[in-house]
């Protein structure tokens, strides 16, 4: 049984200084924290086990499953023996900072190296608050279209890296993938992009080699 | 070119008692309102072509392209020759009735008999706003996973129709669909459920009958 936490919408006016705060926090506890955003259905938490599959043995992993009251996710990751918590977050379309320090203290920080926040699944106001991440990362998936960074210009601008998810299906969806690099470098030049398919595992690899060095540099 | 509006969020508060205002304003200028949500993705303006095509000289539509920033829908709708306006949100997720009100101002009701607002994409916050629509309708595409419902109740609930889109590609995704039936009516006993492809125009004329229905029943 996963636990649920209820977590509550703050009541604190200063979001940025909480998320500084629970950096500064994450620092001293050796605990990455990645902030991992997208659209509803882009394959969240069929990337995030892929990710646990090729790290669990390298970084101790914990993962926090934001939904609006579903429990979905959190079961499928505690199923795959994931240690996972779920946050509820009772309606409300984001998480803050106060939310997520809510759940690092039910998740714990002595025995996890790396902290996944799965947001809630919206490609609009997840990117308006800083969690306290240390690393924000999107994920969109082929079948979205290419024309997204041009359409949802404020979570490209603020991911340090883009996961382009479901390329076994690249054939059969009008995607150009030189388009969305074009369109996602206008808005953020430094962001990083990953090609991959978490169903067959295609490009897991070399997204997983960029989270594990991050981390690494991270903790050490 | 398209008019672009940059709408202004409401400092109103009764949210509820403008939208049944403009219910009001719209039943007397005989002009039906659609209110379409999806997420980012989901082939909502693919969807308005193809209704537009089979509908386009049986009822004079008007659209409405709501977008963070961007153009480019509005761009596409223009182009295929509907009658279409641009509203900018300036960074809101979501419209709201007195929003909406603005761009039905702008549209002009005296020769539409049909308005479509294609809302913010975001499963989220949309619904939690009345826009005034005469009937909400939300676009599920076939690659965002049928649990959808499960996580995303309230859209579900206050949606008159489903549209199942992108069924054409469902042989390449897991997507079961007795499942969506019954996650979505435990949600809404009353809703319709529409599949279609967008793409290929299979069972758009199942949809486009039914919206026609409801159109001439309330402007007749």
């Amino acid at each position: 049984m996963v636990k649920i936490i209820e977590v509550k919408e703050s009541v604190f006016k200063n979001n940025d200084e909480r998320a500084d705060k629970l950096r500064d926090e994450l620092k001293q506890s050796k605990t990455f924290l990645l902030n991992l955003m997208s659209s509803p259905g882009s394959g969240k938490t069929t990337t995030l086990l892929r990710t646990c599959e090729q790290l669990k043995d390298k970084l101790k992993i914990g993962i926090m499953e934001a939904d609006i009251d579903s429990s979905v996710d959190a079961q499928t990751m505690s199923d795959a023996g994931v240690k996972t918590i779920q946050l509820h977050t009772g309606g409300m379309c984001h998480l803050d900072a106060e939310m997520t320090r809510q759940g690092i203290e039910e998740l714990g920080t002595d025995d996890v190296d790396l902290a996944i926040l799965e947001n809630v699944g919206n490609l609009v106001c997840p990117a308006e608050f800083d969690t306290g991440a240390i690393k924000n990362v999107c994920i969109l998936s082929i079948c979205e279209g290419h024309d997204k960074p041009l359409k949802y210009p404020l979570i490209f601008e603020t991911c340090d890296a883009l996961i382009i998810n479901k390329i076994d299906v690249a054939p059969y969806f009008n995607f150009d993938m030189d388009k969305v690099r074009e369109y996602a470098l206008m808005r953020n030049p430094d962001i990083k992009i990953f090609p991959i398919s978490a169903i067959t595992g295609e490009g897991v690899d070399t997204w997983c080699n960029w989270l594990e060095k991050e981390v690494k540099g991270f903790i050490c």
